[in-house]
């Protein structure tokens, strides 16, 4: 095929230095379109506007690129309307990121970046989440990009297994110290939340939500495990939720 | 055990018929607490409040009970607020809905509903999620309520598969067409979308999302078949998101 066509989208919004890094990648890979939030949209899940109107805005924040949209949904409206309103035609790869901050094991189901990546999956659009472990506006992506452009290479020319997508996370490292690329699972892991509860100047209470992360997997074949240890982990993610095991278990009950 | 302890949550607010009924069931089953959110959260998926405040108001809706509160936000975050900050001890269960309007198949991952279920998985909560293929206001939760009594009765007494929670669906008929109980698995289908574009007074375009739900499984093991012969389906739901059985093909990349 000529060059693909990459749908490029993210959670932290479409001027987040996260998704100009991921630009800045398949811009040297294939033709770009950026389709993203106006405003930060992150923890949304793959939460969908069917309740309020979309807006969508052409704009020009690379100079190099045609089609460059923000839009007033969640990602995966950012994901619908590129396919279904935008593009002429189904593109190749969509990738989501780089987030500014981890999504590895269970964060994968709150992650508006992965639910982008998701979303595209059930278009049956091969996709890529990509996520660095440092949560901060100016975090470095330079180490990242390598490695990112080799994942995303491999992607279009191996192709994806049926109904998966990838979820990628990056240590915060310099390139040197990055030992490497692991295919790992899902880590579990949950947050152990406590809510700060505060008082407005009006005297009524409020809550910030306020967790800490607790890994409960020492499995080597996780992806906190590699994270832990200096590698790039890249899971495998499916839509199908169907816990097939457990099926033959609750037919037994003959409800 | 004594009388179980129900944490009852739901998409659509506090206040709708659903969840209403699913708290008319429960009450007969054990000690009922609501935590619901104070305006419709309909397809927030796995949503949660980080960048905002999230509010709490103890409400009486229900004069059987001791503690029902409206929250601002989602329904994953009502189940944190029940879990981290009401509640003393962990609830024995957790249901969500009655939803107005069909979870099955590809819509478990779009639902608030059964995001909240979901959560309540995490936690280690066994949780259910009950939804009526009528997604009126009005609709008539009646016939739904013997069969939602009998599936939770069964759950508490027997208990689900680890880290498994169901996606319950439960077709628009009377109660005598109810054929039964399917367990069954989630059917492959996507909605294929459709944006209503508008101009509004100021000669601003916008969009309506507008999809159009395509099941292209014709597997009589699917929810989507089982609701579609006159069956309730139910659906074990995983939070594992791996695509286990790709890990060895990713591994074949020598990435």
């Amino acid at each position: 095929m000529g060059r693909p066509l990459i749908l490029v989208t993210n959670d932290d919004s479409i001027v987040a230095p996260g998704i100009r890094a991921l630009i800045d990648v398949m811009k040297t890979i294939g033709e770009v379109v950026v389709v993203a939030p106006n405003k930060p949209q992150s923890a949304m899940g793959h939460a969908i506007t069917i309740n309020d109107t979309l807006h969508l805005d052409k704009v020009s924040l690379d100079k190099d690129l045609d089609l460059e949209y923000s839009c007033s949904g969640t990602p995966v409206d950012c994901v619908k309307m590129a396919v279904h309103e935008i593009l002429k035609r189904k593109p190749d790869l969509c990738v989501s990121g780089i987030n500014h901050g981890s999504n590895s094991s269970i964060n994968v189901i709150y992650s508006g970046t992965m639910s982008a990546a998701m979303e595209a999956g059930i278009e049956g659009i091969p996709a890529i989440g990509f996520s660095l472990l440092d949560y901060k506006w100016d975090a470095n992506f330079e180490p990242a990009k390598p490695f990112i452009k080799k994942i995303t290479e491999k992607v279009l020319s191996d192709g994806l297994p049926k109904d998966v997508i990838l979820n990628v996370n990056i240590p915060k490292l310099e390139a040197e110290q990055i030992k490497g690329i692991k295919i790992a699972r899902q880590a579990k892991a949950q947050w152990i939340e406590e809510f700060d509860k505060r008082t407005n100047p009006m005297g009524k209470d409020y809550y910030w939500l306020s967790g800490e992360f607790v890994n409960q997997d020492q499995g080597e074949d996780t992806d906190e495990w590699a994270l832990a240890n200096g590698y790039i982990s890249v899971v495998p993610v499916q839509f199908d939720l169907t816990a097939h095991t457990a099926i033959s278990t609750l037919k037994k009950w003959n409800l």
